[in-house]
């Protein structure tokens, strides 16, 4: 889908771990460390509209991720998300979950993730800092030895 | 397990389907109308730890019920969250997704259901208000019919 970002070419820099179906993206301006999405490589808007393969894909996928993404970062809980729809709070109209792994006190309250994921996501946040190529290429191939 | 309201037979009041492992439960305080959970019905604390077969039951479930809510509500979106782990805000130990169905402007940002589920789930927040027995009836009542 043209001007859709995670159709775009370049997302593969940002790729760790791949199933059938979907990818396991970093997030490029993580909310806190091992901020990552799940996609279908294909654009599809919502998880209703999926086939049941990709679907049963995603979600199998979904638990290797979460494992993996603990494992790596020494987390002792995590995050998942779906904004299903704009009215939901949907922004980018390529389905894609927000896993986020935790740590003891990583944020005042254990609640905080999402008003920082808001933030992140808003349509003026072109100032937020975003990992340089360098940083996401660490990021990645530290992640990939946990997804092998 | 004894003390968790999950495992409490009252919680068959609130059951408007179920899987073969899982149950959808309406909530006792909705923070918008059709906000319910899923849950294994055995006491699991995380995805994580779930057996594989219970996993897949779960989600091809989720998805199921998600369906139905926003048929039932005429909802044009919908919210699933998981906090898995009490450092990610996890505040009964039985494993539960909220699935919240939208609608256009039904607060003030699409959002701010986040801050909302907080408040619900404070442990403080005896006080806030809960269906009625009957109103929790005719609530369930509604639903079970978009489930046949």
């Amino acid at each position: 889908m043209p001007d859709c970002p995670f159709c775009d070419e370049s997302i593969h820099k940002a790729v760790f771990a791949e199933s059938k179906h979907c990818l396991a993206v970093y997030n490029r301006s993580p909310i806190l460390p091992g901020h990552s999405m799940v996609i279908p490589r294909k654009h599809y808007h919502t998880v209703l509209e999926l086939p049941d393969e990709i679907y049963s894909d995603m979600m199998h996928f979904m638990r290797t991720v979460s494992g993996g993404l603990v494992e790596a970062f020494g987390a002792t809980g995590i995050n998942w998300t779906l904004q299903e729809g704009e009215d939901a709070g949907q922004t980018v109209e390529h389905l894609h979950f927000h896993l986020i792994p935790r740590q003891p006190k990583d944020l005042p309250q254990p609640g905080d993730w999402y008003p920082r994921l808001r933030e992140n996501e808003a349509i003026d946040s072109d100032k937020r800092p975003k990992l340089s190529d360098e940083e996401m290429k660490k990021k990645v191939e530290k992640l990939k030895p946990f997804f092998r």
